[in-house]
């Protein structure tokens, strides 16, 4: 059920600065353009500023900058961007699931499922698992044997867990992400590849999230290790024995090859690659379809994604760039 | 079974021109140059002629540019491959699956199963999921709570659908897709994240082809929406808010960030990378492995991908580029 | 259980050189920096010599040019990462699942099941699907009609073949993976696309290791082949048509376009794309996040991915690279 709650509370619950009426209610969130009566918006970027004049919610999340210009009720905050979050929790919290292990679901009798668990419809789990207070196990979720889920996961939908890999506490693992595949790890013999088995396993710290159809292989003989609070969206592949440091955020569609290890509080943006065996200090910033063919020693912003132009104009930049190279000779 | 049938029949069903013998058969397609007597074949591009010079097929779909070189009958029309695929279609008509619910799946009380659909074994159908007439629900497919699937569509086979998407008719979904996880929403706090609530949905148009693991955002707040006729190949991934316009085309790999609107009848390469909150017009053409970093506004054909020479010369056009910087200030 | 077993047995059996205590005995793997005494370590890279100058591993395997330098046990091979990826082999192997159908696995009457085939919990099995003996059926696997697995091949878990797919002997195949989805075919028709039926199959030889969420479409008309010990990387998209020759390594986030033919021992780089229709020479190695859009008709190295610089130059470089066209006119 969602929520349905006074201006008024919403200021005090979170601290917010409130211009207008505490007694009006709002009961879900809208965007700026498509709200109606009852409900709460937000604008944490100006160049929206328009759309809030004429929007029809019943309050805004702003911040101090924006509220003279609020045609209707203001929730007030520096950072109204975070305040939102919180509010739209609030009004559309998710559901929980109820605990217990679906009849269809195939549990070992060696794993360890806590009482507070939800196993769903048709998910495995495997011997000596390990799944933590109030998991959730999705409908065809497969857990390994001996793999761990901390307390608060949630594994939304066939979430795919090797034998082994640790989750932590309060993660959200998307449908089909797989986490411990074997790395890529092959020794060259006479014009052929002879496998090398892949020890290590993964952890995963937490409060991490990790989107759909996003890979972690498993570590050649140390651990891949994902520290607390990274995020992860859809699509990304992780190499064996990476290491990304906690609070990065990684957009979707990178490629983080082996043995490169990630900073802290680093942005990559979506597309990114990133060769392997690399050193990537803490608080970078990699904008969109860049390569990081080389380790970054210094926090700061790199890029060399290059951006469209007409196709007529580029074939003539691709044919001057290589002709530079006989002039200077 | 195959069809089999006459070339007279064909000519006469599809409009088709026709060099050659009307009551020869065939039974099936086949390349230009594998084809055996009893195959049809086509010519779509006049490079491969000589193919068709020496091919062994009892006709060919061709252009009538291309007539008077073909050896064996020909069926003619000025869009040949176009023509061709519908032969194939009726000479390879896809199964068609049982209605009826395998016992295996497991099916919530308060879904809404059409009785001409067929679910397969050990699919999940959540409550108050809606099924539509002829739909085919593959094995291993997920539909969360809630979530609609219209007439004559198909899951083919471990498809997701999180609670509440809306599927039109006559899509195609391949393995691995998943519909509707949630957004990469997350405010800073204070060198944390704190995730925002995903609570818009997807809405997918009628005649929309999604490839295997593909994955495709549920909205922030609004919807994320793909419109009818729309083809998505494999392992793209759409991210929340996007708007891909009627008839559209995108090739595999692509990465579409959010709240990207894109026009109609666009055609988007493999690999090309799409920055967030930009509008591309219709009818525009972004070659492979480029990166949309602003708004198209006019129709045309756009690049960025740099062609691989030698690793050697490439070296010396990096390095000159990179001197070119010093050498103009 | 993990093996045991002496310095001067690992030497023999494998034909290597030793350095040291032949009684000395090892149970396991290590990296030269987390070793404990019991474990065998490698150095394959001389640039990490300075670790092995501090292990604590009781033995390491390595080329005669690092042996001077090894303060403890050696075992000496002039390619020691292909020795050590036998030493760990022995010491690590990988487990063998039980003969047997799981009770909770759909498998259809007439399927072929090999006795000594391994099918988990909740794997469907189609009418007509044939799987070779020891071969693993992981859990959630989906085969459909009539596809094939050679003996000794692996399925890890929740692997979708599509109908007809062959896969040979010793493959591995990771969570995820789908082989055999439709290729993308569609013919224009007045601004809408008409589906072309992709009636040919997947065939994948002997050897060959497919990574997690990795997808290998169907041929159009003709099969899409993958031959004999080719190692494919996780998220790679493998588009209808393409032969990839054998023992090529293609790593992760690669996307190989329709109808493009690899050649045999090639190296293909992290995100590489390669356009469609192109023919690429044996031993041709391309590195990572290039664009392949013309035919390779040599073997060497080939190149494109531009490497980040700090943002703000890169910007400038961006401009200059526009400007020349100007400056030439």
């Amino acid at each position: 059920m969602q929520g349905d709650i006074s201006l008024g509370e919403l200021a005090v619950r979170f601290g917010l600065g409130l211009q207008g009426e505490p007694g009006l209610r709002v009961s879900r969130v809208a965007t700026l353009l498509n709200a109606e009566p009852g409900a709460v918006s937000f604008l944490a970027n100006s160049r929206y500023r328009k759309q809030m004049e004429s929007t029809r919610a019943t309050a805004v999340v702003l911040g101090p900058e924006n509220a003279a210009h609020c045609p209707v009720a203001a929730l007030i905050d520096p950072n109204p961007y975070l305040a939102y979050a919180r509010v739209a929790d609030l009004l559309h919290p998710a559901p929980i699931a109820a605990a217990g292990i679906h009849p269809s679901a195939v549990v070992s009798m060696s794993a360890h499922i806590a009482a507070s668990a939800s196993v769903a419809a048709l998910a495995v789990i495997e011997e000596g698992a390990h799944i933590g207070e109030r998991v959730l196990v999705g409908p065809g979720c497969i857990v390994q044997q001996g793999a761990r889920v901390g307390a608060d996961s949630q594994l939304v939908a066939r979430v795919n867990l090797y034998p082994g890999v640790q989750i932590g506490r309060r993660c959200i693992l998307h449908a089909g992400a797989v986490v411990g595949a074997d790395g890529f790890g092959f020794a060259p013999n006479a014009g052929t590849w002879v496998k090398v088995p892949q020890v290590g396993s993964v952890r995963i710290g937490d409060d991490v999230e990790i989107g759909a159809n996003t890979t972690i292989d498993r570590g050649a003989i140390d651990d891949t290790v994902v520290e607390h609070g990274v995020k992860l969206d859809n699509q990304i592949q992780v190499g064996h024995n990476v290491t990304i440091g906690a609070h990065t955020a990684v957009a979707g569609c990178v490629g983080i090859s082996g043995s490169t290890s990630i900073g802290q509080r680093c942005m990559i943006g979506g597309g990114v690659g990133i060769a392997g065996h690399l050193t990537i200090a803490d608080d970078v910033v990699v904008t969109g379809c860049s390569l990081v063919s080389a380790s970054i020693k210094h926090a700061g912003s790199y890029s060399s994604g290059m951006p469209t132009v007409e196709t007529r104009l580029w074939r003539r930049m691709v044919a001057h760039l290589r002709r530079l190279d006989v002039k200077e000779r």
